[in-house]
C-alpha cells in the first residue's frame, strides 16, 4: 500500500489534525483510539470485552462500530487509515488471521472485512509487534536503536524494533521469546517444547505454580482463597498477596522474576539490545518483579553488554497495542513514523 | 577508515588482481591467506602455533613474518590491506584486544602495532564475527539476509550477519550463543551463569562430561584410554571413537546435539534467521552431530520458522576466519564486500 504525498502530513491542506486508529484484538478486551498522525497519546479511547466465543463476524462487526465511534469524537473525515493489532499467526501481506487459540479463529481474513465496513485503508500485525513498536515510537522504549518488548499476558509476547522498524525475520514470525527454553528439560509447553519461559512467567503459569505449591502444603493467605474457589488464583491475586506481604506469595514472584531473568539474560548476550521494555499484567507486579529480574540477569550476563540495556517496565500498559497499531499503519503507508 | 575510489576495485589501474590478506588468531593455531579482492579462497595461506605463552610483541612479529611471506607469494604492491580476527573481547575502533582468556593477553593494541610493522591498513575483529561473515561472504551462508554463525570450540563462539553486513548490537558484543543457558539451574559456566550450552557443548564441556561418566562407570572403549591418560579423553577423541561405533560415545555426541538444538531452536523462535551455519572442530562429527541436532530442534521450534531455516555444516571449516576478516577488511575500507 503506498500513499500520496499529501497523506503523511500530519495535517491536511485545510489545516485539520489528521488521526490514524489504532485497534489492539486482545484475547479479554478490543480497544480502540484515535492516535494523532504526529504521534501522541490516543484520544477517544474506546474499550470492551472481546467476546471471542462469537462468530468474527460479529467481532469485527463490534470492532468497526467502536471505530465509528472513536471517530466521531474527531472527526470521521479527519481519519487516514487503521491499524489493528490481532492475537497470530496471521500473514500480514494478505491481513488474513490463520489462527488464534484464544480467539478460536481461523484463516479470517480480517484486514479486508475491516477495510470493507469502514471504507479506509487497514494494514494487520502481530499484536506483540504493535506493543513494542508502541513503545518504541511513544513509550518507555523512545530512542532506541535495539528494543525488545516482552508482554507477559495470558501468553509471553515479543517484538523487535531495529532501527525504527519492526524485526520480522525470515517468515515473519521473530520475537517469540515466549519459546525460548530456559530448562531443557522442564515444563511441558502447550508448543510442543519444554521448559519454555511462557510455561513458567505467563499468567496461567504463574497461577499453576502456585496453585501446585500449595495442593502440597505451602503456607500461605492464598490457600484459603483456592479452598473457596481453586479457579479463582490468578496470577492477579499472586500479586495482590504479594503487595500485602504474603511470603509465599513473594517467593512465587521471586521465582517467576528469575526465570524471565534467564530469557532475558540470553536475549541481552545474544542480541545486545539497548532497551528491553516489559509490559502486560503480570509486569504491574513493579518492584516486586522488576527487581529479582535485574539482579538474576546481572548474574548472567556480560557486563558490558548489560551496561548498554535498560531494562525497563512498559509506560504505555493499556495504550502500547493501539499506538503501535497506528504507528505501524503509518510506517507501511508513509515510511516513517 | 576510508579508502580512495581506486582502491575499492579489484583490479589496480594497470590490472594485477588486488590481495586482503586475512589473519585468523587462534588459542592454538595462526592462519594467514591472501584472499582476492573480489572474494575467493584464499591463496597462499601460511599457518603455524600461535605460540600463546609468548608476549604480545613476539606474537605480532610471528603474524606480520607470516603476512610477509604469504604476501610474497601473490606481490607484496597487490596487497591492499590486511584484516585481522582475534578473540575477544576487543574494541573494534581503537584496535585493542582488551583481554583474551586463551591468550593471555590484556589491552593490546593489535592494530597498530600490527599496522605499524607491515606498513598497511589493518582491521581488527572479533574472530566468530570473522568466521561467520566468512562463511556468509564465500561459504555455506551464501545469499542469507539472517545468518547466524556458530563455531564449536574451545569456547562456543557466535556472530550475526544480517542485511550483509555484521550486527554488532549496541555495545559491539552480540552473538554470543555461546552464553546462552538452556538449563537455568544447570552446570556452572566460567562466565559466571549456569547452563550455558558452551558448558555442554563446548569441545572442553564434551570432554568433561564424558569423563565423568566414565568415571561413574560407564562403559566404553575411551574407559581403557582414560585409564592410560585422563587428559587424553577430548572431544576429537570421543568423535572417533563414535565414528568407530562406539555407543557411549555416540550417546555421548547425541546429548551434545540436544543441549545445542535447544539454543538452536531458541535462536530460530526469536530471531527467524533463514540460516544457522556451524562449524568448529566439534562440528567435524558431522550426521552424528546434525542428525540429533535437526531432530531436536523440529520437536522445538515453529514450523514456519523452522522450514524458513536450514542448519548447515560450514563448508570453510580452516579458512572462513581468514576470509571473514579479509570481507570484514573491505567491508570497512569500501562499504561493501
Amino acid at each position: 500500500m503506498s500513499a500520496q504525498a499529501g497523506e503523511c502530513a500530519g495535517r491536511a491542506g485545510d489545516g485539520i489534525a489528521r488521526w490514524i486508529a489504532g485497534v489492539d484484538i486482545g484475547g479479554t478486551n478490543l480497544r480502540v483510539g484515535m492516535v494523532p498522525f504526529e504521534g501522541a497519546p490516543p484520544a477517544a479511547v474506546v474499550s470492551g470485552p472481546t467476546r471471542p466465543h462469537r462468530d468474527p463476524a460479529h467481532v469485527v462487526a463490534r470492532i468497526v462500530a467502536m471505530i465509528r465511534e472513536s471517530m466521531a469524537e474527531v472527526g470521521p473525515d479527519s481519519v487516514v487509515g487503521v491499524g489493528i493489532g490481532a492475537p497470530g499467526p496471521l500473514d500480514r501481506h494478505t491481513g488474513v488471521v490463520l489462527e488464534t487459540p484464544n480467539l478460536g479463529w481461523r484463516d479470517v481474513p480480517l484486514r479486508d472485512m475491516a477495510a470493507l465496513e469502514i471504507g479506509l485503508p487497514v494494514v494487520l500485525d502481530n499484536d506483540a509487534n504493535c506493543a513494542a513498536f508502541g513503545e518504541w515510537w511513544l513509550g518507555a522504549g523512545r530512542g532506541s536503536e535495539r528494543l525488545i518488548g516482552l508482554t507477559l499476558g495470558t501468553g509471553i509476547g515479543g517484538g523487535i524494533v531495529l532501527g525504527g522498524e519492526v524485526y520480522r525475520g525470515a517468515s515473519d514470525s521473530a520475537g517469540e521469546v515466549g519459546h525460548m527454553s530456559v530448562d531443557f528439560d522442564g515444563r511441558p509447553c502447550a508448543c510442543g517444547s519444554r521448559g519454555c519461559v511462557e510455561a513458567y512467567a505467563s499468567g496461567p503459569a504463574i497461577a499453576a505454580r502456585a496453585l501446585e505449591e500449595i495442593a502440597r502444603g505451602a503456607r500461605s493467605t492464598l490457600a484459603a482463597r483456592v479452598e473457596r474457589d481453586p479457579d479463582g488464583l490468578t496470577a492477579e491475586a499472586v500479586c495482590i498477596a504479594a503487595e500485602a506481604g504474603d511470603d509465599y506469595a513473594i517467593r512465587v514472584l521471586d521465582e517467576t522474576a528469575r526465570f524471565l531473568a534467564v530469557a532475558v539474560a540470553n536475549l541481552i548476550n545474544f542480541f545486545n539490545p539497548d532497551a528491553i521494555v516489559i509490559g502486560g499484567g503480570v509486569a504491574a507486579a513493579g518492584d516486586l518483579l522488576f527487581h529479582p529480574l535485574r539482579d538474576e540477569v546481572d548474574r548472567r550476563t556480560f557486563p558490558s553488554a548489560r551496561r548498554a540495556c535498560r531494562i525497563t517496565p512498559a509506560r504505555l500498559p493499556d495504550t502500547a497495542g493501539i499506538i503501535g497499531a497506528a504507528g505501524i499503519f503509518k510506517r507501511a503507508t508513509c515510511g516513517r513514523v
